[in-house]
């Protein structure tokens, strides 16, 4: 054993052990959400369930507000990276994937929307700025996809891209939460977006006369 | 005093004056949710912020989602009895002034919000059972406004009026909590709606050639 070693081997495998242990936490907790609610669940009864101290779980995140984020976050990163998902190109077919596969996971959809109500609070400062630049991200891609439409002639082109971007994101959400509570609300409705994005279709005729 | 009138005019009594009491917790209540947050308002907190008991409040109320519930309804139709609302009757007007009206008063988006989530907890049968009902109602309302639309020729006719009628309840929805976030979300991308939802322009020279 070389005398320099040691530490850095040590803190190395200190800081590795304590990312798995954190992993660990966040795998878990999403399941202690789901079976709890997202509203009835503190850090100390997360703790309880996961079988660690409150003092330990303050270890690996600073508040309640920060937790759950990081949970949420983990729990969407585990559902993107499933496997056999070719990326799809349109704006509303990438929000029908997601969306079903958001709700697919127990407790995802609900905790998404505690955190996002918890957002709007006077004095939630991470939550606030969490869900402003997440909000901001999400349109921002979507924009890109709606133009990239609209260039292409897939999308019509009488209607801004932002605004439309919002609205693809408002319908989203919304609508994960109505199929949750009655499964007679289809997800597919947001299908019915991509019908009315649709162009018209070309007057084959005043075409033809033009020339 | 007659001996058989007082008890009447007494439980009478007693029974407008806790009308009244119950109307003026709810009026006060929204304003402390507005202040403190509903996730971090207890029952206890807004008995407090009243200057009641917790007792006296669980006499009106017997629980916190109860409450919360009665507070949001009570804010609610305080909204929609402002003066000088002609009601509109095109499905996107009637959500457009609805999410303006929402918007406006302080901490009713953030009370439905975090409402709405807490029905997807496990066990929560009250709020579940409320918004199940609520939505289906809107939703009902909405459709037979869009039916209505389509059939005066103001609405196109290839989508579905129940799937509209969800996808406008989530754009609703949605577009008030990111316009909180972010105020360069207009509200008026519900609008972009409208202009998504009208008929194409009638083919004047085919209508002709045919006649």
């Amino acid at each position: 054993m070389d005398d320099t070693d040691p530490p850095v081997i040590g803190r190395r495998g200190s800081y590795a052990k304590g990312v798995a242990r954190r992993q660990e936490i966040l795998d878990r907790a999403i399941e202690v959400f789901a079976e709890r609610g997202a509203y009835a669940t503190s850090l100390r009864s997360i703790a309880q369930a996961l079988g660690i101290s409150h003092a330990a779980l303050l270890h690996y995140f600073d508040s309640r507000e920060q937790l759950l984020i990081a949970v949420y976050e983990h729990a969407e990163a585990r559902r993107e990276a499933a496997p056999d998902a070719p990326e799809p190109a349109g704006p509303v077919d990438v929000l029908t994937r997601a969306a079903g596969a958001n709700v697919a996971v127990p407790g995802l959809v609900e905790l998404y929307s505690t955190l996002v109500a918890a957002s709007l609070e006077a004095g939630n400062v991470t939550g606030r700025s969490y869900f402003v630049g997440r909000f901001a991200r999400v349109r921002g891609d979507l924009a890109e996809r709606v133009r990239d439409g609209q260039a292409r002639g897939e999308i019509r082109t009488d209607v801004d891209a932002d605004q439309v971007a919002a609205l693809l994101v408002a319908a989203s959400d919304g609508l994960q939460i109505q199929w949750l509570l009655d499964p007679s609300v289809r997800l597919e409705s947001l299908g019915t977006l991509a019908t009315l994005l649709r162009p018209p279709a070309p007057d084959v005729t005043g075409d033809r006369s033009e020339r």
